[in-house]
């Protein structure tokens, strides 16, 4: 009997017109559905973008709690659970489909799931069926491009500390700051230093139906924001250097070619 | 009268499955389709997306020429001469679809046009409807995740040179170099010396019906490739600083935090 296929259908950051048409397909194939939750019971981001473009939950759908912890005894726990009550359903050959908020290969718990349900039956196969990520979406609202011809994009955790923002500022155009939140207010002197507070937009719950945008990124200062926060940051500053272009006859050695310094 | 708006249809990297619903029905809306091509009656990539998808070009769409060129005033030529095409059917009350390859907000042409029409007219609204971009439709057919919990993430032209790749290596857990075509040999021998070839897929033509991945990188050295070729790098080795999360109770001074060296 062939077995059936684990696939990640990316649903989009939270605006329902954001799925693409292939996931929709997925939604409507007769696959089992599952969703995360942080705890039993509890929403789904994922399954409320399915809610809000009209679908109706199954009533097999399969809910996967995954705790928010970063105890990685807690979440291989949690992959295992996951992955021993879906196996035997695709080893009947049933197809599963999890829905996924964004897109599944950028911060999706999806990787670890495919992960635990091969680990316990190599032999099926998995298919991750892209889609739009928050920050596209953000930058789509706030009308400021995340790339330009030849420029250069950053995707951190604000977490990692000003200083770490300092080294990487140099050398790109853009920057998305993610979960924004711990450093909200260091990050606001942060930009000022940098003459960088009128080329940032702050984002929170981006694409999602509450999504709030904030242009004057100094007010925010003091204020409570959500945990799902992000800042654009477009640097006019970077020194560019000479691209290499087409078909060079020359061998190349490092330190050649780059004097984005 | 109310005047059209100017929206951008981001459909995705090339499989009409990856075209969101918002993004079919704006191609559906009765909006003037307009679409870019190199030169004139040369092949859309963008317009080649909705035809696979089973859509006809109305007879009205307007083609619009921006030529493959980095000369500043040639293009500034063209984007004038398509905002001044599109300008008066806006004004008419019409709206505007321009089709877009990938996402609109990820080097993409629309901000330049968009700039250029708000130029003739800042009355006239613009919109951009996200959608996904290449290297999330590569990311998903190899199953290498962009970015997983906490990861760091750049997407970079190649062009700058394997210094400046040496610079941001030790930041990034995945490396999205894009137009890998001039450098190539180069590159695997690069990847090669840091152990990175084993975590490193190329991808020609992402998302395309002619997309082309090779794992074996090592292979490609002295081949020929497409020029819309990219590489994704997962680097195993960035070293991890301490995360601020949650709510600080001490400001933070630059150099606190960081300890991604």
């Amino acid at each position: 009997m062939e077995k059936g296929r684990l696939l990640a259908a990316s649903l989009g950051p939270g605006d329902p017109g954001l799925i693409t048409r292939r996931a929709w397909d997925a939604l409507h194939s007769g696959a089992l559905w599952c969703y995360p939750v942080r705890r039993q019971g509890g929403a789904s981001h994922a399954l409320g973008i399915a809610k809000r473009a009209g679908l109706s939950t199954p009533g097999d759908a399969v809910e996967l709690v995954f705790p928010m912890t970063h105890d990685a005894k807690v979440l291989a726990r949690a992959w295992s659970r996951a992955a021993e009550r879906l196996v035997p359903v695709l080893q009947e050959g049933r197809d599963v489909v999890f829905l996924v908020e964004g897109d599944a290969s950028t911060f999706s718990t999806f990787t670890y799931l495919a992960r635990f349900v091969k680990q316990r039956d190599a032999a099926i196969a998995t298919e991750v069926i892209a889609g739009v990520p928050s920050f596209n979406a953000a930058a789509a609202h706030t009308g400021m491009p995340l790339a330009e011809t030849d420029d250069t994009l950053a995707v951190v955790p604000a977490g990692y500390g000003l200083h770490e923002l300092d080294t990487l500022l140099p050398h790109f155009d853009t920057l998305v700051l993610l979960k924004v939140k711990p450093l909200l207010d260091d990050l606001v002197e942060w930009l000022r230093a940098r003459s960088l507070l009128a080329s940032t937009v702050f984002v929170e719950k981006a694409g999602s139906p509450e999504e709030r945008t904030v242009r004057d990124v100094a007010s925010l200062k003091g204020s409570k924001v959500n945990y799902l926060s992000l800042m654009l940051v477009r640097n006019p500053n970077r020194l560019r250097g000479v691209m290499i272009r087409g078909c060079r006859q020359q061998p190349l050695t490092p330190g050649n070619g780059s004097q984005t310094k």
